[in-house]
């Protein structure tokens, strides 16, 4: 089956009503990739919000990492270019309007993960214009593949911050069926590849959780 | 009346669930921060989305600027820091938490946005440590006060994206009780500040928009 067929082929947003001819072709391309992306909004993590009862989309999730980023970048143990790492957060989710959330507990979900989101980026990126289709399409592997001190805090974020919004609710995904207090640790130990401090206050509030019987004990 | 008597006095989120004392006290005010600003999420605006059926909220909006950010840097007039000039979008709304969105075309309730908008940041940004807290006061001064080219180029992106967004949904909020085309051209106008070639595309998209009966016609 080729990996395409894992994505629905369905109009893009704009094609519903597009922008006038009288638009430049350029800006227009432009225009309608940044309406197709309205669809981020849409796409449901399974993080419970800290300020009403209802999940996080991925694009509140995107917004909350590119703040997390100027207000904690002091704890990155190597020197990072803040404005990079914000755009780095503030893509790196793009390609979930077709390939979906892969929450972060579900080992099946997990097995074409890959395979599904190269698929959606293929499909995303070249709705801008050639060159920023390359670009945009360049910051999504950075992120994906941590090759940069940039994107090892962009990933430390993006596992960051569902861990907080899981204190706040006292549990949250920590319950998810099957997982342990070494299960959190494990997944959560890609925080320490960009920050020592941040690492260890984390490991912190994991240990506190498994004192408060918020998450399943595990071994040690 | 003080302008503080404008804002709500509440307890913060993370008070109903406060971060361990094990954890660095600096550190804990940049959790308590970023667990109160989760509130940005909840607070809606008028604008309705182009992927289903319901209004943005803030954060949703805050991210889709991020984004538009680097995907329309090439149009601006004088040359922007791209990543600073994301940091301000990111920033500039945090305030709603406290003061609610104003709509554009609520003349009532824009007269004492000012002050309201000010007494939310007195109590919002003192939440972080105190170099932080001037840090972002400043960030958000610089977007109201559109002092530089990369305040102006974000608030073209404020004004641009509900207007993509209007147009998507055949009028939005350019049917408004009162609103006319003339209207929308003096609000949009700002977005020329920073890009005559996005002035002149958003002035084509409102010409379009009148001629198909999505906004009530103006005088010219």
């Amino acid at each position: 089956m080729p990996e395409s067929a894992h994505v629905t082929e369905e109009k893009t947003l704009s094609e519903s009503n597009p922008f006038p001819d009288s638009i430049p072709e350029r800006l227009r391309a432009q225009w309608n990739f940044l309406i197709e992306v309205d669809k981020l909004k849409t796409v449901l993590r399974q993080s419970p919000l800290a300020a009403v009862e209802r999940r996080e989309n991925d694009a509140e999730h995107s917004w909350h990492l590119a703040l997390m980023v100027p207000v904690l970048a002091e704890y990155a143990d190597e020197p990072i270019d803040i404005g990079r790492t914000i755009q780095l957060v503030v893509v790196h989710d793009l390609i979930e309007i077709y390939a979906g959330d892969t929450p972060l507990y579900d080992a099946e979900a997990g097995r074409d993960q890959e395979a599904r989101e190269r698929a959606a980026a293929d499909r995303l990126f070249p709705l801008l214009p050639d060159d920023q289709a390359t670009h945009f399409r360049e910051l999504w592997d950075e992120f994906e593949q941590r090759r940069t001190p940039e994107a090892r805090f962009a990933k430390a974020m993006d596992r960051l911050q569902p861990f907080l919004l899981n204190w706040m609710a006292r549990g949250g995904t920590w319950q998810a069926p099957g997982v342990t207090a070494d299960d959190v640790r494990r997944r959560k130990s890609v925080i320490g590849d960009a920050s020592g401090a941040l690492w260890e206050a984390a490991s912190e509030l994991i240990a506190e959780g498994e004192r408060r019987g918020w998450m399943r004990p595990g071994q040690g």
